[in-house]
């Protein structure tokens, strides 16, 4: 995957000979040779990826990152820190100050090339998770942007495997001592084991005795449970190609042996964190579209919701479409409740009528709230009779067992009355079926409320 | 990227040979001898990528293509097509019955491999797209699900980059003919030419005299407006490392010279398809979340957004926090307007009275309905002594000019009355700001309403 870079050094060497690599790599590359000129140009060029040397004259790699992370238009960029091989505590800096992934000057081409490969496929699949925050900013708010940096990182777990136990054991150690990120270490990789849905992160040796670790990288991937877990993997030294094989299988960062624990806790913390702002991203985006649906009060479909599946089922070919009954329901005189009891002793009861309704009602219909307290029942494959059955079954669950709500003693006696239709000749769109269930509704209304009524 | 693969081919040898190839790479590999057998396999497995024969006793591969595409729940698994290098309008068929890419026998391993990763890294980006189908069938219901067959194809646009003006010709007129689609044919790419963004696909040679055909996919794919664009490349016969080399850069599809027309309409079709799915799929969630977000009625903010919008403000530190503005607005008696005209005009002064408040406030506040004829408008960075000049000119610029509503011939009056609170040592929860605020709309409306008042 290529990208657009930024290289932010303040030795002009460094910048040549980054931007001729890069280049060559065909990424597209941006330059910047101090703090404020690498604000400016990511603020104007939104650039995929930022590589940031950390000593610089004036505003230092770890201010700049932290700016980077503190402007809602730029915290989702990914910031690869650029230290020397003697700064090992620099790693974990970075990572306070939101870095994402480091390189050692200097800087060779396997580690760039694969550190850059892999944030770059993951600025895309973020990019795609990111719509919410995106659509509120164009909509001149922002909202939850400062999840990058506020991650909770409470309770993480790790499985780790490795056979040779006292490594297990160190590594364990360096993650409880420096993080207090519990691990569970074993020696052999069964993706067989339970609740492995549970670890926000895999450590995996590449030079397992009994299991080839490559294989089991690729079994984490491909089983559905797993495979939005990251992968750290530990690689012996000098064998880069396992490495970047191991980054084609999708595995997301490696470190290599001897292991440096400020790096392994640098990288382990942020990989659960890019993972968990991920999955935040994700619940977000669910409940937007759940909210986008259904109806606060009640918890059932709303209108909109209503409108789009009625079309989809009205759409369908003549012998399907005749066969969706509709029930159209309107609470019997429901303004007194609420001049009675008031508003929220009025939701209750509609909350509790909601309920009663998705309890008579099968998996394959759909229960939506039309407006204030009219409701509509959609039921596919039905056919009158059936469907009368159903909304006769639906007035005595109602009328038979008064309401409990707050603001009255005693529980209020609710009816409604409903309305009857079927798709046919006369009422071959969503629109027609519709009217023809809120006129059968009307002559239920006029014929003494508390019961059913259809046209035919 | 790795991937769960299912081979479907009622040869047992031809099965054998692609599960070999496919795990020796670390795919994760499932097995079918015929139709029947490979659709209760996708049914339960959920593979991420289907290899399907055409050539199969029983039924055939485009008839195993067809259900799956049919099934809202199989329908977006990438299949490629398994065909005999002779049957050229194989290909066409494929497409038609909905396959994503295709594979000739005798299957080699740079093409096997290339396409494989190629669609798994695809599927991974659409599966996160379609969390709003995913979600609203975890609601029991299929919405939107035929939209990957059902993909408008019309007025497609091409951008073919080839410096050979013969065989750009015969491209165009290949594409004209069979797909109607359109081609606008140049000879070096300048991709600063305009309206990039205007093309369902670029097909680009790697074979231009004058402009590395690599640097141009790259740039293409580095720039925001180009990037979710997908792009075919033209390779010459023999050069395998120009193709892997391609696709590593994010190039979607490939095609060997000399060109067949038949695969290339094919291909071109399905990567215009797939685009077009995935920005449909991206719209369709921009919506959900703008309604998530909105009031549907006036096009203001909903309750919800308010509270989250002003819950973040509110968490600021002290200083920020203590210079928001809240008003309060409550139309004065509405009721009547409802009792007298009906719900309609009802929801024509509401979403008059929502014009007009946005266009006497800032980009930076934010209305919002409260709730059937209340709103607020929050103000941050603002004193008391601005809030209430807006609130007094909002005020006016409601009692003013008469609202013009259907029901009515001639314009009817409409007023409304304003809290106003600033946050503070006594305001310093968002829940208390708008008690103070609502405490002091009930002061306007006390004193004889059209005004505005604030508890200081």
């Amino acid at each position: 995957m290529t990208a657009r870079v930024l290289v932010v050094d303040d030795v002009i060497q460094n910048v040549k000979l980054l931007e001729a690599k890069l280049t060559s790599e065909y990424f597209d590359v941006l330059t910047a040779m101090n703090g404020e000129e690498a604000l400016k140009i990511i603020d104007e060029e939104h650039p995929d990826i930022i590589l940031l040397d950390v000593m610089m004259p004036g505003m230092d790699g770890f201010e700049v990152c932290r700016r980077i992370r503190s402007n809602p238009k730029t915290a989702h960029i990914p910031v690869i820190m650029v230290t020397a091989l003697d700064q090992a505590k620099d790693r974990v800096a970075g990572i306070e100050a939101g870095a994402d992934d480091f390189l050692t000057k200097p800087v060779s081409d396997l580690p760039l090339f694969a550190r850059v490969r892999s944030l770059a496929r993951l600025k895309l699949l973020m990019d795609e998770l990111r719509m919410r925050e995106t659509t509120s900013q164009n909509f001149g708010i922002n909202m939850g942007t400062d999840l990058n940096q506020n991650v909770n990182m409470r309770n993480a777990k790790v499985l780790l495997v490795e056979d040779y136990s006292r490594v297990a054991e160190r590594i364990s150690n360096y993650m409880a001592d420096i993080a207090k990120i519990d691990v569970d270490a074993v020696e052999t990789g069964e993706i067989t084991a339970p609740n492995l849905d549970q670890y926000d992160l895999f450590i995996i040796s590449l030079s397992l005795n009994e299991t080839d670790g490559f294989r089991l990288c690729s079994q984490l991937r491909s089983s559905e449970i797993t495979r939005k877990i990251p992968i750290l993997v530990l690689v012996e030294e000098g064998e880069g190609n396992q490495m970047v094989k191991a980054m084609e299988l999708g595995v997301s960062d490696y470190i290599t042996r001897p292991v440096d624990k400020n790096e392994l806790v640098a990288r382990a913390k942020s990989q659960i964190r890019q993972n968990r702002y991920a999955n935040s991203l994700r619940r977000n985006n669910q409940k937007s579209i759940q909210m986008a649906m259904t109806d606060s009060v009640t918890g059932l479909y709303n209108r909109h919701f209503l409108s789009t599946h009625l079309d989809n089922l009205m759409a369908k070919e003549n012998d399907k479409r005749k066969k969706v009954s509709l029930l159209m329901m309107d609470l019997d005189k429901f303004k007194v409740v609420n001049d009675t009891y008031g508003h929220i002793s009025g939701d209750e009861v509609l909350k509790e009528f909601a309920d009663r309704v998705t309890n008579n009602i099968r998996n394959i219909d759909l229960a939506a709230r039309f407006g204030g307290e009219e409701f509509v029942i959609v039921m596919p494959e039905t056919n009158l009779e059936y469907a009368r059955f159903v909304a006769d079954r639906l007035c005595r669950a109602i009328a038979d067992e008064p309401f409990v709500i707050s603001g009255s003693e005693t529980p209020i006696r609710v009816t409604v009355s409903i309305g009857l239709a079927l798709a046919g000749d006369k009422n071959l769109s969503s629109s027609k079926l519709l009217v023809s269930a809120d006129t059968a509704l009307y002559k239920a209304k006029e014929n003494g409320r508390n019961q059913v009524m259809s046209l035919d």
